[in-house]
């Protein structure tokens, strides 16, 4: 980690925002590259040959020219980061459960909650395909039982994996706390409002925007 | 890892397989309990209060009785087997790189390469409903698209993290090697067709059935 850390990002991203966050709690220092999705910035051939074949950030960036590593994948940057420090649970059964929420956040949660906020905020639901109009009640459905099942978990807990705040709770927050922007009411989820107060409590929180 | 190990799982989940490889491939003993997702057996009152809330799996139970701990997500429950092994790299952005890999995987791959498999093969295209025959195409297009990239990266690897098979390589292969069963036509991707190869060809390699 000695190297110096460069994320490539669009600032409208919660995917972007997990690592950002991550790093503002950890005390890293992040220089930040803007990118444009709207305009097809990550889908240049120079940013498919050198940052991400895959044309999506966000991308951390570890170390400058000829050697510089990518590496894609919002939780797996947030790993890279934080991976023995207090944000990842040591042991065995802990830190396997702390990926389990965030394979959820990307299998149940993102895809839905997130992927509705870009549609009705950015896109605008005018600009929807007719295959994406399409999906908007099946996504609400599956973004409104994601938000249930973690308001049901966190009626008895305070962080996702026990006590302490980890990678879990960055890696659902991003999209969680702007919920609201795709449509999702946040007041039928009150164990998830009060969790949402203790995340940005933390000390070192920084906000999205 | 002295305590029993119990799989949650349908033998016709490319999800639940990826921990039986993972074992396999390990040598660790696992005892099987098998449910008919077609059935609804994993969405019973008693699954949900007492295996995953989320009706879904695999889900990996470690210990028994009143003692045991459950973990959903596939690639979790492989991490929890795998982790101190040569499956997944030891150093810092190896760690990383792999679970880029499986996050790629349950993002990019599984929603698309796994979806038209369950929905053509075992649902039957005839029992979809119009939201979901209208996804067709999009996810069509979207697995080409996950299998494109794979086959880009293959062509001068012998496996995604390095010279040795990871974790990687079994989320990957899971779905991947049974995307026919879901009309992806598996000609058009020789490094994956190579890479699959080298994968059944691993020392306690199990198939899927």
């Amino acid at each position: 980690m000695n190297e110096p850390l460069t994320l490539h990002e669009d600032p409208r991203s919660g995917n972007c925002y997990k690592i950002r966050l991550t790093a503002a709690l950890l005390g890293l220092p992040l220089v930040v590259r803007g990118y444009d999705i709207m305009k097809g910035e990550t889908r240049t051939p120079e940013f498919l040959a050198q940052v991400n074949a895959n044309g999506r950030i966000p991308v951390l960036q570890i170390g400058e020219g000829g050697g510089a590593r990518f590496l894609p994948e919002s939780n797996a940057a947030c790993w890279y980061l934080a991976k023995d420090s207090a944000l990842v649970p040591q042991d065995r059964f802990g830190e396997a459960d702390c990926l389990r929420w965030m394979f959820f956040e990307q299998y149940n949660h993102e895809p839905n909650v997130a992927t509705l906020r870009f549609w009705l905020r950015f896109v605008g639901e005018a600009n929807l395909s007719a295959e994406q109009r399409g999906q908007i009640i099946a996504k609400r459905m599956a973004g409104c039982a994601a938000l249930g099942l973690m308001d049901k978990y966190l009626e008895t807990r305070a962080f996702f994996c026990g006590d302490a705040p980890s990678l879990a709770d960055i890696a659902l927050f991003a999209y969680t706390h702007v919920a609201e922007e795709g449509g999702f009411g946040l007041g039928d989820y009150p164990a998830v409002q009060a969790w949402i107060a203790r995340v940005e409590a933390l000390p070192g929180f920084v906000p999205m925007d």
